[in-house]
């Protein structure tokens, strides 16, 4: 499978289970496959243009991290920065491309996993029979954030003569390229100018808040020994498009080596962009291509050393997984409490960048059991934007703080009123004002990570303070209904979106219960500590407010369930035209029963995501086998896994609910959503939160780790029939554990030595329906 | 063939032998047929890139008279300005255009040469199989000529729905884009802005002298009646592409009709050219598309009033010259004598839009004798630029004035000094330095002026002085030759490019000796008007300097005649090693002889154009019907047409020669030369020179037009075979003349009536060998 490769390039590749492979050039998959091969240093990303530029079609797209811009847009979204990557040559004035090939052979394209690059071979022909090999390697760098590196090796094979060049620096890139309704330019392009003869630059800066950046670029030529070529390089202003022209005259059967080195540093890096970003060229240049990969592969050994995961029997699996956290683990910035990940990571341009409720419960739970520097950040980041959640409250005429549905850079609301599709009809859209559930979400994962991490730091400090002004929230949110006695929400919205403006949806109602009563249990006087006794006294906490919540969750109005234990979604959802899924689609996706067709979505049974489900699973300890079965056999028909959220859940609760062969069927929709392009967007980036949720599939599900009221770590493996094995590994109170499951036996060794603990399997070891349980048991943990 | 007009553009058209038709959107031919349809105003000129955008391959250009730019390119070229013709077009995100549709059909499009419009039109069928008419009309405005405007009839044919459209100014375009090595960009951008919310502009100025120009468009839209359409439009600044969105709701069935204006204006033609363009801009919607186009009819009868010919019995050829006489017509400002023609038109960026001898040779003819006031501004711009061709003669160590081979805006010489290659091999270029012939071709042209039009004015004034500084220079550069008391030049390059740096270049040295003498009986003291003497006083000339050029003219070196009569080319000539063409190539011209495949090329007497028959074409009466039987003998046999100047010259002295068939093969080479691609190269712009050429072989040779010592018109037709007859038109002395040929009859019309002047048709009137005559009569006329 893998072929074709120079020799020293084919001795650095790492063994094949940890290379994802493009084995032909197709047009119709190559967007997905920009997405899939996306490159990034935790500062910034470079999507998988073919950098040669010419193929079609194509999104290149280069993004940072905290780089954000609204202009015509609907919304702030990622700028689409000034294309770096760009190195065109030319064949006796042909554009070498996999598309212009009059003969392309021997096509492949790798992207290392194990080692963070991305390498491609092929063989070109122009129309006049001339064949030059070329063989391309990319990578953005982790030692040097600001910057990435390519090297293009060209070897004529049958001729000798000139070849050109021109390194690009090409400023006139959009968004939305193919999407003429909402293609938008997020930056002015202040300067394009030459290094001095040596590169070339573009300084440019955000439309809206006017955030400078640099972006610039020199190349090194050497032959394959290794000396540096002379070569005379013309300077060629085009507009918006920085060229420094060069050629090379080719001996047949002589490879060459061309390395283009590039950094981007933003206003936001601090100091002088420009010199910056010339002081980290010059860095790159001076380390050089091999270096840069050298310290690539270094750093993502420790990377890999806290999460690598195998399994055995299903490497088709095992490869889709190591591709998500390849690209979990690149993405984040583990210096930045400023910048946030994406619901596409750093990927792609659909939802513009923004964080969701992905983050804190679908990616944070890989981040917190494997890098939790990492989830610190993340969350961070939250307490950085509590002052615009504040003000966002106050907007929605409540207190205490509000985090938005979608969020970027200055933690506005950035989700739009209203949702104009790509013809212009537009919807009025609510989930930005009906989805409330994202700020109790936040509290959750915030909580979760101080219960695995124990950082004291965070929870006594942020997480207190967050946990105070979203229940501030929620208490001046909260409806109250004199005839029940009893407090709901109305006009809102579940994680179930095709639902919308609901009343009492279970989920959010049951967070918000369970976050007031954390609250009560945070802020007991008598358990303060001294750091937590200056916020209480910062903030002006009184403790009366604190057990006025408390009193507040009591009365919140609990779920409804039918007969069969069902526990309704929201109020009124039992009473919909309902019918079951029958029927899926060639991808095995759930196709909507035809017995329903005559009714719009929102006033059928048919929903997008179980809530239920969801609640379940934050919640499992307080759920029984059966209620958790009802609900999953229930839902599990109802679902169509409209969002990639969905399917992940649904292995984790069919595994908890006895139905190993659907939790099956589940994972495989999530885990393979991008290299199978299940949801025809993968264009658009990938799926973080599946591929986070695919992880907590491993992990919770078919390892069943949880976190025991004891703080311990509890298993109770259930492996799909054709796994042999599964193993992986979380970095837990500084140490390493690696665990290896193999049917329901679980075995963890601690840093790589002898196995420390041992675990029985064994299912859920709460027995009582959850329903029989007080309700003041469900903040009780 | 033509067909599937709406009914309105069907009954616009000309009829067929006034239509130029692509009848099949084919990507080989594409860029030719950029060139063939481009439109020109007289002040600037747009190709015909499919406005659309996206069918590729493609060299979207618009140039100005006047507005050249250096930057990194080897000489000063025309500008490719920024591209005010596009307006992209959206069905469902899928860009409408030839190329990408999935199916396209009805392909037409059709240059309306009588009225000056281009009509396209097809059917689009998108990937979902939503099918839609356009017809797009496209017009360079005559009565603006700093406007264009553009008319798309847009009908669904079986759906309703929002089409996207983006109304565009792409200030990306460069020179050369598919040759990278070339590739250069001759302005930037100042500003892109809205005009207020109803279009957008595009401020820019050239590099080097950063000659401001504003580009402005703005687009009306309305239903089929004629009611204009409110639409919402918005800007959108993409770097440097300024857009203006806009959709509509389109009817299945109805058709819409989007107009796009457009105006351009340069800092030359005075006053703010930003407020000058949007005042044209006003101008152009309020008289409104189908106002223009009246306008342009209007124009154009006036036009071809002046110059219409038919060819009964060569259809093909009658489409061929109508053509280039369009194109001739469209091209130069007469309002301007700061620009010249370019040697491929405005049409095409070959050669930087520079003038060559070509245009006092080939094509002054055509507008001496229908349009003498363009003829005279072509003039006058020579007169502009004596300045500068004093400045040139002293650099190069002489006196007077020498006119440089390549001449744009400054008259300096452009012509590098080294040829660059595609693929960047370098050599010398000499012909700047060594075809010193251009210089007595000025002369030569503008004393034809006169001599047909009796301008008195411009040959006292400016003739009189270009007269005298250039035979100045020539009394200067002749190399005198003790051993045989001769003046000959060495060093030198006569028309045929192909020998170098020889001596006594034949063509040169007759042509100096004739203005020579020509310029002694100019300032013959006794025949000085007042006018001249005031002259003489300015410029300071001697009686006895000008003596002295007439004994330097007849110490010329003459010619060197072999047995047979031919006339050696250049000194050395006939020495070189030699063989006949016997081979032609697929496209009827010449192959090298294999014979001489082993010698270098200039050491063979094959050449480029035969610079002997030029010579005895521009001075026939004084050569014998033998004389150029046996020269056009010999050098037909050893022409291989390399320049698409020879073909023509080649035509008419075949007729004089009495080689009837070789006449019309050389006269088909010419015609032909760009609707049949014969050099392969008509996409870089047309032939200016073959279509003046083509045009002298109708009036000159096949009619056998000549302008007798007695200052009448003489004519001694003789027509193809195949032709029943000829007619064409002349502009003389206020006067249209209609000239009918049929055989050997010729018969005159003026002002389109009744015949007023019969000519018998007859053969040279001159009879004796030209060698027998005094040397003295060379300049007799």
């Amino acid at each position: 499978m893998i072929r074709n490769f120079s020799p020293k390039l084919f001795a650095q590749l790492s063994a094949s289970d940890w290379l994802y492979v493009e084995d032909i050039w197709d047009p119709q998959t190559s967007l997905a496959h920009e997405s899939l091969f996306t490159l990034c240093s935790g500062k910034m990303s470079s999507r998988a243009a073919h950098i040669e530029g010419q193929a079609r079609p194509s999104l290149p797209a280069h993004y940072m991290h905290r780089l954000f811009d609204r202009s015509e847009a609907l919304q702030r979204e990622l700028v689409n920065m000034p294309d770096w990557s760009k190195l065109s040559i030319y064949s006796r004035r042909q554009p070498i491309s996999p598309q212009t090939a009059t003969v392309l052979s021997e096509y492949i394209r790798v992207l290392d996993l194990k080692q963070g690059f991305l390498a491609k071979h092929y063989i070109f022909e122009d129309a006049g029979g001339c064949r030059t090999e070329l063989e391309i390697q990319k990578l953005l760098s982790r030692a040097y954030p600001n910057g990435g590196a390519i090297r293009v090796r060209i070897k004529p094979l049958n001729y000798s003569g000139l070849l050109e060049f021109e390194n690009l620096i090409d400023a006139t890139v959009t968004n939305f390229i193919d999407y003429p309704r909402f293609r938008v330019k997020h930056y002015e392009v202040r300067e394009i100018r030459s290094l001095d003869g040596d590169g070339v630059a573009v300084d440019a800066c955000t439309r809206d808040f006017q955030e400078a950046f640099s972006t610039q670029t020199a190349i090194r030529v050497s032959d394959e020994a290794g000396n540096e070529l002379v070569l005379h390089r013309q300077y060629r202003p085009y507009g918006e498009v920085a060229c420094e022209f060069f050629d090379l005259y080719v001996e047949e059967g002589k490879a060459y080596v061309i390395d283009k080195f590039a950094a981007v540093v933003a206003a936001h890096d601090g100091g002088d962009c420009r010199a910056r970003a010339t002081a980290c060229l010059h860095n790159l240049i001076t380390l050089g291509f091999d270096q840069l990969l050298e310290e690539n592969r270094r750093i993502y050994a420790q990377f890999w050393e806290r999460c690598e995961i195998s399994i055995e029997g299903d490497k088709r699996s095992e490869l889709a997984l190591r591709l998500s956290l390849f690209h979990l683990m690149s993405t984040p910035n583990p210096h930045d409490s400023k910048s946030n990940i994406g619901a596409k990571l750093l990927h792609g341009e659909e939802y513009g960048g923004h964080a969701f409720w992905d983050t804190e419960l679908f990616i944070l739970p890989f981040y917190t059991l494997c890098f939790p520097e990492m989830a610190k950040r993340l969350l961070e980041y939250r307490y950085e934007l509590l002052p615009a959640a504040i003000r966002y409250a106050a907007a929605s005429d409540c207190v205490g703080a509000r985090y938005p549905w979608e969020s970027a850079d200055t933690g506005d609301e950035e989700c739009p009123l209203d949702t104009i599709a790509w013809d212009g009809t537009s919807e009025p859209c609510v989930v930005g004002v009906q989805e409330l559930h994202v700020t109790a979400d936040v509290v959750y994962g915030a909580y979760q990570y101080y219960r695995f991490t124990e950082d004291m730091d965070y929870y006594q400090h942020a997480f207190g303070e967050i946990l105070f002004q979203t229940s501030r929230f929620w208490a001046s949110r909260l409806e109250y209904d004199e005839a029940t006695d009893s407090y709901g929400l109305s006009h809102i919205m579940g994680p179930d979106e095709w639902h919308e403006d609901i009343r009492d949806s279970v989920y959010t109602l049951e967070l918000i219960r369970w976050q007031l009563k954390l609250a009560l249990k945070y802020f007991r006087e008598a358990d303060l500590s001294p750091v937590q006794q200056a916020l209480v006294v910062r903030l002006g906490i009184s403790t009366e407010e604190v057990q006025d919540w408390a009193l507040l969750a009591e009365r919140i109005r609990p779920p409804h369930l039918n007969a069969d234990g069902v526990i309704e979604e929201f109020a009124g959802y039992f009473e919909l035209h309902d019918a079951v899924i029958e029927e899926f689609n060639e991808k095995g996706m759930p196709i909507f029963p035809q017995a329903l067709r005559d009714y719009p979505r929102e006033q059928t049974s048919i929903i997008k995501q179980a809530d239920v489900l969801m609640w379940q699973y934050l919640f499992d300890e307080y759920f029984s086998m059966e209620s958790k079965r009802s609900n999953f056999d229930y839902y599990q028909k109802r679902t169509l896994h409209g969002s990639s959220l969905s399917p992940s859940i649904h292995c984790i609760m069919g595994l908890r609910s006895g139905r190993p062969e659907e939790a099956y069927e589940n994972f495989l929709r999530s885990a393979l959503i991008d290299i199978e392009d299940k949801h025809r967007n993968t264009r658009e980036g990938l799926h973080a939160a599946a591929a986070g949720g695919s992880w907590q599939c491993l992990v919770m599900g078919f390892a069943g780790l949880h976190l025991g009221a004891d703080g311990r770590f509890h298993f109770s493996a259930q492996l799909p029939s054709s796994w042999q094995s599964l193993r992986f590994r979380l970095y837990h109170a500084g140490r390493l554990i690696e665990v290896h499951v193999e049917g329901d036996s679980v075995t963890l060794y601690c840093d790589a030595e002898t196995p420390v603990h041992y675990v029985d399997s064994g299912h859920s070891k709460v027995s009582s329906p959850w329903y029989e349980r007080p309700v003041a048991e469900f903040g009780g943990e």
